[in-house]
């Protein structure tokens, strides 16, 4: 498989053509970024980590019936992924609150959820990302309700497998963000990432909220030790079987 | 009827007890704030005009099927009104995209929305009044789900009136803010005001996107000739008929 032009290039990503228009390679890069790229740095082997990571997981919602973008790992810090348009919603699921959901509603980090949260928010970086009703995703025509539903649906679904796979990790899946994509046959699977990056995870054998951190939030609040983090992070999830 | 303790004093209004416990009083103020009262100043008559104005609207609801708060005007400034527990939910209704909707979705200033849009945000004022999801709102518990289809209903068919209504004084309703309280019994009465403070309203006999605003947006964006805006609205509202 040669390496075709660059098609896009994201702040964790690059994504290639390849000589099979249906197919496409998702380089994973050590940049990292947070609040909407005001802050910029670097994860000293966070692509090869993550793309293991993801890798590892997507198997995992396969094995579990979830269709994704994932083909194969062909480099450690390479995943070849099937062409998808992709909705340009940012959806997140929470377990915890966490994050932006504490600024906005007041409730104190780390309040369990009496049911997961799904969470919607506008993939537009020039608009900030800003939350979105399912009425203004619908006004918006980002998705119909049909696939509205449906996102909605395996979202929990996926919320469900990772929570209990992370569980055998001894970690907490606090909240996690998830892209999805439409094939040319407008089947909709699971694309982008799911790491560090793209979850909140904290570590169940510490109690102290800055210590039990093992996700990107290390990055966004100068908590140190990231690299240690995701390394740990990718130790475990890959200690684990995908069947 | 004697005007007992103040017990609420809004950026708009003074809520004042009276004899009967089931009754208070709503003093109408000239103050004027936007922003989440970053920005203040005085509308002058404002007190008088937005009273005589939601006195009109909430009878011409009444009229048409609509429990609202209200009792009566005893003086021009002063509506009696029952009491009730606000639901803390500012549950906007949208007809055309205008203010933080445009902001938050990209959508043009002026643009017709296909059907009308319900939007909810947290009534917050630390917190910044967020804009909150269906599934926010259940988790915060500010109201059951119940509540929420029902005043989801309820603000459409408010709408339903008030655009005809607005019609009717060649003015149009880009969209409103609305509050809704639960009384003694837990039935749910409209309550607040419907005002220029709280509506957009576009003169229709104007096209220059400046000129047409008879609304608080004249306050906000410093447009001038305020007061001469809402006491237009005031005549051409009053020279309908409620019934």
């Amino acid at each position: 498989m040669a390496t075709g032009k660059a098609l896009y290039e994201g702040k964790a990503k690059i994504i290639y053509a390849t000589d099979d228009p249906h197919i496409l390679l998702a380089q994973y890069k050590d940049d990292a970024t947070a609040y909407n790229a005001q802050k910029k740095g670097q994860i000293m082997g966070k692509g090869r980590m993550n793309c293991s990571i993801a890798t590892h997981l997507f198997q995992k919602l396969e094995a579990s019936g979830v269709a994704t973008h994932f083909i194969d790992q062909p480099a450690p810090d390479q995943m070849r992924i099937k062409a998808v348009t992709i909705i340009p919603l940012e959806v997140v699921v929470r377990n915890i609150a966490a994050g932006s959901l504490c600024q906005q509603t007041g409730l104190t980090l780390g309040t369990e959820l009496p049911k997961p949260l799904v969470d919607f928010y506008y993939k537009d970086d020039a608009l900030g990302d800003p939350f979105l009703s399912r009425d203004r995703i619908l006004l918006l025509e980002v998705a119909t309700l049909e696939q509205l539903d449906w996102i909605t649906q395996s979202a929990l679904h996926i919320n469900q497998i990772l929570m209990e796979f992370f569980q055998q990790c001894a970690i907490t899946l606090v909240d996690f963000k998830l892209e999805f994509g439409l094939d040319g046959q407008g089947q909709i699977l699971l694309a982008d990432e799911i790491s560090p990056d793209t979850c909140r995870l904290w570590n169940q054998a510490e109690t102290d909220p800055d210590r039990r951190v093992m996700d990107k939030d290390r990055f966004r609040r100068d908590l140190g030790e990231v690299e240690s983090a995701y390394a740990q992070v990718m130790e475990r999830v890959l200690a684990q079987p995908v069947q």
